[in-house]
Order: structure tokens, then sequence, then C-alpha cells
């Protein structure tokens, strides 16, 4: 089954604003089944919106809009959708009454000067938005189904998880939710050489199981593997792990599944019942805030020291204002001090430091932008290591941090 | 001027990343002036890149694709670019050359079995990628021009830096890099009740000026006013800040630019030479994270305490264990004591502290999911407010951050 998806909105296309639609919206298709062949984001513009609309309605069984339907003037999607769906806009009881619903649940009483949402297309209907005032709009026929949702995402989340299934489901009885997708996981290893020098094969042997995809992130170097819809899911994954990938390969992989590192950190953590400390300077407070992104951080995580300041390396964390002088803020001997006072102040089993120079300014021709020293603190590891990346300070941050995540992913491994 | 943007890759399409390149594209095409319509994001299947890359060249002058530039199998761009041009892959010297200059300047040495990068469309010509081994590809025929980028974010923003002003002021010398759009930046109040409620003129007053668009964000309302091109930027944005927006909304407006919160911190704290501190609890780092993504930070901000757990909250910042006890970690009482602890510590003239519960788990009936209480403390302010807002973790977590960082702008300008 084929779905597209519609964003809508001028503040999307002026780079106003980041979208933060699409990602969920084509996670869950896929998880469904659906193939989505195209997202197309477009102006508040009747004719432009309307030919989109009628292209998609063309080519796919599903469409989703997003925005588009607010109080304002700059919100047509449901004059669009009226034409789409060749029906006047008139008041609409059902409509009406899912409104006041709407505002009732929130603590407020809605009336027809607030806004028109009350008056939808003949042959449109409404359905629940659990977090906004506006309902989402339906129209369906000869089968296909298109439905026009909030921009807003906290509003459109809400509906993927309560609304829009059921709707799905009702519509399209054979939706198949079996899992299809093998990943496996890489670090530190580019693209072209995993694939041109330690395993030129490697492509054509997963090619045998699915359609085969290479994706380079921030993180490493995903590989996916669509299977095929006769290959066994679990059978076939165990299969790619024992057989396919060659063995020096495997030092580099850290996950065939797509949680995030920070949730096998925690899973893994609090298995293990280990408790988890950070000393942060250049990552400011990073590496903590994509710990504490996992519901149940808390069992695992007691807290990190952000000095970003050498005064406050000194005060927070004890570390020797001489090893400051001496060898820098961003050095070994700094970082494996901060990792010692980490372990000690947040009396945890494992703690990390990171201390280096995001930039653009502070660097030097011995440390340059991109150099961060890592410290590890355990009780059996007393340890710290110095690394050089490159990027732009948001960038850097986050390799910085994904550096830290992997060693406290490692150092997790030898408890 | 007409653009658009093809972003290509299944990767997307899968929900696997989110796309990191569509919004720095757009912004910057705006800067420049291009009006960008659409943009596509589409798989990497031949016959469906082809007409999506068609459809893209009739109807704009610019049309800019990301990804598809590698060496892997379902890296097709080129091929594509070839079809749309008409023209056959060849052997070019000038693409060997650059890559060569490419590879070397990243300490490596290109070869041919390594990938095909010296391979391209006859009409098609080669540019730099300033951070990476693929080639921009460029197809430019009858006034209109064709720019393939790579995927890869780093890269991308590397040459709309570097590379790309350059291409487009030469095919476009008639670019006009004039600031044309106002931003009024709300918090604390929903649109429906700035427009319906509180200035049910406001849209048609601004409208004289240009067009008006409403962005409804995490942060608040952002009400941006795209100038009519013969008004003058400077004295038609006085105009409005001092005649057309009405008192009663101004209590809620915290910007007129585009700036974020968090460097308009950072640049009045410097000026007011303030020194800036946290203790945080259910924010996990996120407020220093934000703080800290500001080039030159480290002259403001000191640190923050990321005390997660009870323990940490009274051995790093002091707080008292019978208050903890008696009122819970999530307090007015422990988010006062919190903000003395780190104001102390960490000595500096502002710390914000904030405890509270981001849920899923932890809520109560008294202390909802939701509920945070943030802390201040300078020498002339000891307080502490509970506030309660609804999303889930990730959501909250944003919006307890916000709550502080407004909090630390009002409180600077105590100063």
């Amino acid at each position: 089954m084929k779905a597209q998806i519609i964003i809508i909105g001028d503040e999307v296309l002026n780079g106003s604003i980041q979208d933060r639609n699409i990602q969920p919206l084509l996670k869950w298709l896929d998880q469904l089944g659906f193939e989505c062949n195209q997202v197309t984001i477009t102006r508040d513009r009747e004719e432009l919106l309307l030919a989109t609309m009628q292209m998609a309605w063309d080519q796919a069984d599903l469409i989703i809009s997003t925005g588009g339907l607010g109080p304002t003037k700059d919100d047509i999607t449901k004059q669009v959708l009226g034409k789409l769906s060749k029906s006047l806009l008139k008041e609409s009881k059902t409509a009406q009454a899912l409104v006041q619903e709407l505002y009732k649940r929130r603590g407020k009483i809605w009336h027809p000067d607030l806004n028109h949402y009350n008056i939808i297309p003949e042959k449109v209907s409404v359905f629940d938005n659990p977090q906004g005032f506006a309902p989402g709009l339906m129209y369906a026929e000869a089968g296909k189904i298109f439905l026009a949702t909030p921009g807003v995402p906290r509003e459109l989340n809400a509906m993927i998880e309560h609304t829009l299934p059921s709707i799905l489901e009702k519509h399209f009885p054979n939706i198949d939710r079996r899992q299809r997708v093998v990943s496996i996981r890489t670090y530190g290893i580019p693209e072209e050489i995993i694939f041109h020098e330690l395993c030129p094969d490697l492509w054509e042997s997963l090619e045998r199981f699915g359609k085969v995809s290479s994706l380079p992130q921030i993180m490493g170097v995903d590989i996916h593997i669509k299977l095929n819809l006769d290959n066994d899911f679990q059978k076939t994954k165990d299969e790619i792990i024992e057989n396919v990938i060659p063995e020096q390969l495997k030092e580099y992989i850290w996950a065939y599944d797509n949680k995030s590192l920070e949730e096998i950190i925690i899973e893994k953590a609090k298995i293990k019942k280990l408790k988890i400390g950070l000393a942060e300077s250049c990552t400011g407070g990073l590496v903590a805030n994509r710990l504490t992104n996992i519901s149940g951080a808390s069992s695992v995580f007691m807290g990190s020291m952000v000095t970003y300041s050498n005064e406050s390396k000194v005060d927070c964390l004890g570390v020797d204002s001489i090893t400051i002088e001496d060898f820098g803020a961003v050095s070994e001997e700094t970082a494996l001090q901060m990792a010692r006072g980490a372990q000690e102040k947040l009396k945890v089993d494992i703690a990390l430091s990171l201390t280096g120079i995001a930039g653009p300014l502070g660097g030097s021709e011995d440390k340059p932008v991109g150099t961060v020293c890592i410290g590890t603190s355990t009780n059996a590891e007393k340890s710290s290591k110095r690394y050089n990346f490159t990027g732009d300070r948001s960038l850097l941050k986050e390799r910085f941090a994904l550096a830290a995540l992997m060693k406290i992913l490692k150092t997790i491994d030898t408890f």
C-alpha cells in the first residue's frame, strides 16, 4: 500500500521552523508496512496546495497532511479539502459536538466567535485531537483516505498514538505489522572503508536477504536490510549475524536493533545494577541530557557536574589547580582528575569526564578545536584518552558526547 | 526567483534518520530572496527520481538536491542527472583532479578502485566539497541551474557556507540579500488568545506592511511579517513596534529578531558582566546544554550541577535532606535550596534551579507529571515557583528548560 505525506505551511518553507512531523509519520507508516514514496512540503497557497493534494490523491492509497487546520487566515487546508472532495463547506453538528468536547476537555467553552471549526466540507468528517482544539479532518472515497492532521508536533504525535491507528485499521484491514528491517550499526569506521576495504563482498551477501541501504550518521554507519517478504525475521537476523557479517567488522558493531545508544546504556546498567555519573566541560550537559531523555534513567544516572569554568572544576570536582596550570584544562591529566572527582562526589560505579574544545574559538596549534580528553574512573580503571574530531561547534559537541557514551557502554561491558 | 529542493534517500523516507538538511537550505534560500514553493523527499529509485527532478526543473530556476552522491549502489543521483541533462557518463579529467585534491586534503590518496567519482555526465560539472570526498555536481542550461549536493549535513553545511554562494552569485547576479522579515516573538500566550481576544485587529494592521504568518512553536507564538518590497526594513520594523503592536501584547513579547533565547541571554549577561550557574534535576543538563551551544558562553556560564538523585542534591548542592523528606524532591523548598547551593558552589550572580517530573512515571495526584519548581538565587532575590506543563517526556524537558531560560532573561533585566 502506498502512502504520501504533505507538510503544509510557509513557516517550514521559510526555514523559520524545523519540521518535526515528517520523521515520526514516516517511521510509523513504515512500521505499518505502508510504502511512502514521497513527502512534499508545500506553501499554504490554494492553487499550489490543491495541485499537490490532487497529485498525491492520484498516486497513493493513504495521504496524510499536517498543518493549516488552525484559526488564522493562513490556515486553508479545510477549504482546499473541500475542493479536492468537490463538496461545499457547511455547518456540521457532528463537528460542532466534537469541538465543544475538545474545548470542554481542556476546561474551556467553545463558541462560534472563536473560530469556524464547526464548518467543514460536506464529504469530510472530523476525528479526535487528543492534545488540541482543532479536530482532524478525514475524506474517504473509493478505498482511498485523506487525513488532515494538525501541524503542532505534540498534537500530531498524540494522534499517531491514540487516534490514527484505529482509523487506519478500519480502512485497511490487511495492514502488515511484521518487523522487516535488520540493522547493523557501526561506530568509528567510514562507509567507504567498510564496503571497499574491510568487507568488499558484504553488500552482495546481504542483498540475498532483501534491499540493502547504507546510512552514514553522526553515530557511524548503519546498514539496513529490508527483508524480502518470505524471510522469517528472527531466523534471518540470526543467520546474518552469525554467518554473513565478517569477523573483522564485528568489533565496530555496537547494536543490531534500533534502540538508541543511551537506551542500551540505561538498560544494561540497570541489569548490572551499576550507577553512572559524569563530569562535563565542553559538552556542557549534553551527555547528561541524552541519558536523561530515557525514561527510567534515574535508577542508573546519578548526576553530572557540568564544570564549564576552571574554578568550578577545582571547587566542585576537586581538580588540582596546579594540574590545570601545568597541563591545561583540556588535558588527559585534568580529565582523569575530573572523572575521579565525579566518581567520588556522585558515589557511582562508573564516572566519565569530558574536557575539550568545541570552538570556534579557543583552539591552539597544540590543541586545535575538536580536541577532547575523556577520563574514566571505576574502582578497577583510572584512565584518560585524547581524541580529535572535526566539525562545527554543535557537531563537535555531539561527537564528543558520542565518544563518551560509547566509552560508557564499553565500560559497562567490563563489569 | 523560484527554487525547489529535492531530498533523496530511502533512509529519510523510512523514518530511519531525521532530515537535517531541509531547514538550513530553506533558511539560506529565503535570505537570498529565493522563493521555495516546494520541497520533495523522494526515494532513490531511478524512474521516480527522474520524474521528480524533471518536474522541479520545469518549475524552478534553481534546484538543489541532497544525497545519493556516495560510493554505494543506492547512490544514483549522478546517473539520473545524466538522464535529466540528456548526456552520457564519461571519465572527466576535471572531476578526477578535484577528487584527487579532496582526498589529498584529508591525507588520503584516491585511486579508481575506490569509487567512480571521476566519471560524470558530459553536460555536468563538478564543484568543491570542503568537508567530504564526493564532489558536488552542477548542471546549468537555459538560465536554470541544478546543484546536486551531499546528504551528510556537515558536508552540505560547509557547501552552503563556502561553495554555493559564489556559484549562485555567478548565475543569478541580481540576488537580493536585503532583510525583509520582521518577527514578533511571544511567550506564554496561545495563538487564539492573541488574535481573537487580546488584539483582534492585529492581523489586519500588520497586513498593511506585508504577508503575515503566525507560527506556534514550543517557545510560544512567533508572528512574522514579510515586508512588501517597497518598505524600508528598519523604519517599518520601528513603526510596527512603536505604533502597531498593542500595549497589552507587549508583556508577552521577548524578542523582535531571530536570535535564540540562549543567544540573547549570553549577550545580555556578557554586557552586564554577570555570571550564571544552574542546578538541574528533571532537565538533566538540557538548560546547560542549550546555553553552551552558544559560542562564547564560557565567559558567562560557569556550570550546572546536574543532581538527578536525591543524594547528589544533598552532597553536591548542600540541600537539607530533611527538606527533601518533608516537602519532597519536587518542591519549591527544595528548588530554593538547590538554587542557593548552586549560587554558592559556582560563585555566580544568578543561579537557577529546576526540579520536576518529566514522566512518564513518577507523577502523583498532588504532583502530576509536568510539575516543575524553579528556584532563583541572586544576592537580591531568593524565590521559587511551581509550574505545570503538559506533554511527553521530551517536550516537558524542553518546556521546563524554556521556563528556566525565560526566568534567567527576566532576572538579567533586573540587574
